[in-house]
């Protein structure tokens, strides 16, 4: 039930950068192909495979959507548990398809897209529109979705609200496009790179601090500026002390704080009385959008002119200048450097 | 804006007790007049006073509702601003109206109920049905309204749904009242003493756990007996590993661990991990309900047989056997002792 693709455009998504330099997400699993941000075309299926065929635009998805699972059957949740199977860094028939010299080399994120030719599972890959172009589309396979979404799906943004995004990478800023798609009319961008400041104001942020330029702790800070804290906060870096003054920036009674940035391997250590009065902390994997169905969807509200990709999209090299691109990401101009095929 | 009030019932709830033992929630504020679950008839009222007069039968509140603050102003809102005056131990005038032999006495929680007559504000006061008997309706006071609404206004449980319930005192008691009106189809109760497991099947738990009897952790016998884990999970004991072990034991996509149990002054530590499929920590104060309102239609949901308040009334002394009912608290048959002036 296997798919050959050819890539066509991929990029470093955070978890690439994150992945880098912290310890606690490197893997046993070496050599491996990274990369899970990506689209392509079908270059040929395996057998079994009825959903797509040769020549098919595709997304690869780290999330897959087998439609089988207890998970897929359940029109509230999106977490297909066959995205465990990434953890094998194999195929579902526990399989590598990729070698060099004539050794196994470890797959990452059910898609590995920093390749030419990479292979998935069918459940692993979501058909788009034959029009639509890759180089933008690619974006909806993890940052864009899963900022929207974790506005639009996880956190339910209502009309009115005010909300905090902390991190402005590609990701934070999907965050902030889709709190204001929700009607948000206040939205707070919280980052120690004033660089950002400017992309984040272009996709919908209404004022941008960094806690840097404050001797108070961020959250009493946001207290400052809105009176009783915000509706609606998202953290998006990853960092357990951020999870918690996003927590506490968040109104007493109903405040919701989603984490959106990745936090496998690390605790978090928050204190219990920011819960006492009501407040929610949500998890979010991939915006709340089940694998396949989100993934379509998504890319034919681009082709409406419903969503914004492009102004994510700041950079492009081949992908043979990808640690040009490592380099680029840790500026603050480079939201999303393409990486082409 | 004060009011005096005749206590006629009172009880000892989760609170008194975890005071008793607790040098996190011991305070600087002695002597004291403990209590905050109570039902009594107004004595007389101060100036200014005008939603309720001499002779009303009144609920106590430790939740106050001014009606003019942010929270209280918001439908999704139920956390009154003027609860922080309870941290100050005095009325909001700034004073004490307790003194024993010419010194002052503190108040606790706003309302101070193990006293012959007290003195509250007026908007901790909740004016309720004339033939309502104070003897069983102080329990809407605090105990079962925070749990029932824990279950009903926060976790919003679902029809069809499975639940977990992690200590089964009197507000876990009403927690599972409130799954079971919500529509759970089963409820897991869960305590280290089996004493309590009668009462629970009694008010609606389907099936009764003891962590003690497993060599495995609960959350993973919780998963065992669910397969994919429970949608609802509440924490009613107030103890940082039983939040985490509640929150692990929801499933990973959309379950809900909402606390109920008191956690102001402990750190919570949590694995990241736990969140990133897609779980919600929730906090809870007085069931989600607004402080007068609420009060007032839980006691008439009583007088019209809706809910039932009786099975949690297990024994019943004079005050001044306070510390009888200590005793019997501590063993798994007391629920509510109530105490009668």
């Amino acid at each position: 039930m296997s798919t050959t693709g050819k890539m066509v455009a991929t990029a470093l998504c955070g978890t690439e950068m994150k992945m880098l330099k912290d310890k606690n997400l490197q893997h046993q699993h070496y050599p491996i192909i990274m990369g899970h941000e990506g689209a392509g075309i079908v270059e040929s299926v395996g057998e079994g495979v009825s959903t797509v065929k040769a020549g098919d635009k595709v997304i690869a998805l780290f999330l897959p959507q087998c439609g089988e699972c207890t998970s897929c059957l359940n029109s509230a949740d999106n977490f297909c548990i066959k995205l465990k199977q990434a953890e094998t860094h194999l195929m579902s028939d526990g399989t590598s398809r990729f070698t060099c010299k004539g050794k196994p080399v470890y797959h990452f994120g059910n898609t590995s897209t920093f390749s030419e030719y990479t292979v998935m599972d069918e459940i692993s890959v979501a058909k788009i529109d034959a029009a639509a172009p890759l180089e933008k589309v690619f974006l909806v396979s993890c940052g864009f979705s899963t900022g929207y979404g974790g506005a639009i799906n996880t956190a339910k943004v209502t009309p009115g609200s005010t909300c905090a995004v902390f991190g402005l990478g590609g990701v934070g800023l999907s965050v902030i496009m889709g709190c204001k798609a929700a009607g948000a009319t206040r939205i707070i961008a919280v980052d120690i790179n004033k660089d950002k400041f400017e992309k984040a104001k272009e996709v919908g942020a209404t004022e941008c601090i960094n806690p840097q330029d404050y001797e108070k702790p961020i959250q009493e800070v946001l207290f400052d500026l809105t009176g009783d804290g915000v509706d609606f906060s998202f953290e998006v870096i990853g960092n357990p002390e951020t999870v918690a003054a996003a927590l506490a920036s968040c109104r007493e009674s109903h405040g919701v704080c989603v984490i959106i940035g990745l936090i496998i391997g690390v605790q978090l250590n928050i204190s219990g009385h920011l819960f006492f009065s009501g407040r929610s902390l949500k998890g979010s994997v991939y915006g709340g959008w089940k694998g396949r169905d989100g993934a379509s969807k998504l890319v034919s509200d681009y082709m409406a002119k419903k969503i914004n990709l492009d102004a994510l999209i700041t950079h492009s090299l081949n992908l043979d200048k990808i640690n040009e691109a490592v380099e680029l990401m840790k500026t603050g101009k480079c939201v999303r450097c393409v990486l082409l095929l």
